[in-house]
């Protein structure tokens, strides 16, 4: 029961669990963030680190994929205690995070197995976002207008960054090109003369009608900005560096930081109108973590005294805001005022990823920023 | 052109369309409305009115149903602003509203095909809802298990009073039946030894596990309250009348109104846990339609100071944080502080359906008062 057993998100303000359902996307980013700390980080290399990932790993290889569902690679959003199939997404996320999960434990554990089944369900992933998304399951109608949504190539482009670390050979090759696909999409959500990041535009990079076309998410923008600054960094491409940071990173901020209350926007119209998602004023967890890891991360690359004034900004507000002190860990969701509204620490859409990533990533740049310092 | 337009829905503070897509639950709503009251208050009985009114039914019978989705009567959510399909819902609500209007339609103009219409989709839905809901394009999972949601038998309790208001015949027997179902299944949202009305309940009307199982609609089990007291009061039923207000009327005010801010609650647990809904304490205008219509219903007919009082204490909320002073017509969200966080008066779910319908019945209601006293 152990080995595969997975894990519960659901957790309360004081550690207990509320609802026992089992999120897909959420055991692949566990599985993923426990093998890269047990990897990369000297002090989580523990063997109880392991063994929770391969337990992790385990339950998504044996319930995660759909029987019957048209493809050998569709997954389920959402499992039972027990790992029946209760929710499925037309979408192409749960397959993104599962990939993610397969290679980096493939990585710890040396199994190969499992690091071809990473290689095959990305073809699969490819397949369904650049030659025909009709295995996703969504009907045809005749109002279908082809939207390119951001997120689809900056999932794909960090999956090209987790498949090539530090390999080479033919199979590199081909995901490099598909790096090249995706940020060359990404850019295309800069819209209006570079003065905008558009959540979604069409097929043809153009502005889409509507409150869809107008959509703005900033802390999302952030997060596509370190993706490409990274990938700015290690193909030496200073121009895609100077995007990255100057549109990616500096729009957000100055279009959604709360001059008022503090704290990053969860939506806004480029328009000024008054989005329609319910949450939109609401301060969510995840737009911070990438706003630290965007501007401490572009501090370090350029050393402007203004990236790291925006990172001690964004500090500030998250570590008085979302951090708990009384019972440990962060909570997710704040009104625009900046008060705990929902305070269960995990949930359907919050687990161990982004608050760990961020600090993972926050102490890998500020150790090498020390390092560069002493020599 | 204008002959089968349909309506803008999204409608900013000021009045300005900020999106032109037309969503069908609202195009529907929209067309019952104007009918409703064009044919039972004198004050609307206006050709402008009736023509506004056939324009949006003209639309959806042109455009909302979905050529080859495996059924003639499937229709979509949303279409874009010269009627093509752009989103389907694997529900039966855009389809509710659809026999809601053409039935009422019907009513005015005299068009027998409209009312045949409404009852063919009629038939189509009660298929979908008591023999086999795989029309409506859901996959099947391992894990599903059946869920009873309470919109379903509300939704079609509704409609079952809209087909048989002064009619008889056969086929008004036929519904009787689906009414008397309706009712039986609304009531197994009472759980938990009678202290409490849950969103969702299994097909043997038990509780379900999980956050799902402990959602509470406030608002929800108001509007099933007033729907119960009026199918309880045509039938003679005191018990279910009794049920109706001592039930579905008192435990929302209970567990629902918001004790240091004023105003009902969108979600609730019942064991007190936290919803994952991000929007679970804002304030919505609807339920607080439903709660006004839901009193003053209970108040006409029981005579108990009390529910007036609780009608006094809704109309005062509502009144002072709902309706716009300055521009006409009521702001739909409120932050759980009373301020207004999406400040348009149309959007995707909110249209020309709950205030109307809500001081059409109040001033029913209040009519009925005043005459019964006059005589």
């Amino acid at each position: 029961m152990y080995f595969s057993s997975g894990f519960f998100t659901c957790i309360g303000k004081d550690g207990k669990i509320y609802d026992q359902l089992k999120y897909v996307w959420l055991q692949g980013r566990q599985v993923w963030m426990y093998c890269r700390l047990y990897r990369t980080m000297e002090r989580f290399n523990k063997p109880e680190i392991l063994e929770a990932a391969k337990s992790g790993g385990a339950f998504l290889r044996r319930f995660a994929r759909i029987p019957n569902s048209g493809s050998p690679w569709k997954c389920a959003f959402c499992l039972t205690r027990d790992g029946k199939a209760l929710k499925v997404q037309r979408t192409i996320f749960s397959e993104c995070f599962y990939v993610m999960a397969m290679d980096e434990l493939a990585r710890v554990t040396g199994d190969k197995d499992m690091q071809v089944e990473a290689a095959q369900m990305m073809d699969q992933l490819v397949h369904w976002v650049r030659v025909d998304p009709s295995g996703l399951g969504k009907p045809q109608l005749s109002g279908d207008t082809p939207v390119c949504s951001m997120a689809v190539p900056m999932m794909l482009l960090c999956l090209v960054q987790q498949l090539t670390e530090a390999r080479s050979g033919e199979e590199v090759d081909k995901y490099r090109e598909v790096g090249g696909w995706c940020v060359k999409q990404i850019l295309q959500h800069l819209q209006r003369g570079g003065t905008a990041i558009l959540e979604s535009v069409s097929s043809e990079g153009k502005e889409l009608p509507g409150c869809e076309g107008r959509l703005q998410n900033p802390g999302h923008a952030l997060e596509a900005g370190w993706f490409l600054l990274q990938y700015g960094l290690e193909n030496g491409d200073q121009e895609l560096q100077r995007t990255a940071v100057d549109k990616f990173m500096e729009i957000p901020f100055l279009t959604g930081w709360d001059k008022e209350h503090g704290g990053l926007l969860y939506f806004l119209d480029v328009d000024g109108y008054c989005p329609t998602q319910l949450e939109w004023s609401m301060k969510l967890w995840w737009p911070h973590c990438e706003a630290l890891i965007a501007y401490l991360m572009a501090y370090s690359h350029t050393k402007e005294p203004a990236l790291l004034e925006r990172f001690s900004q964004v500090y500030d507000y998250t570590f008085s805001h979302f951090s708990d002190a009384e019972n440990g860990e962060w909570f997710g969701y704040l009104t625009q005022q900046g008060k705990v509204t929902l305070d269960f620490k995990g949930g359907p859409f919050k687990g161990f990823f982004h608050v760990p990533r961020c600090l993972y990533m926050c102490e890998k740049i500020l150790d090498s920023i020390l390092n560069k310092q002493e020599t």
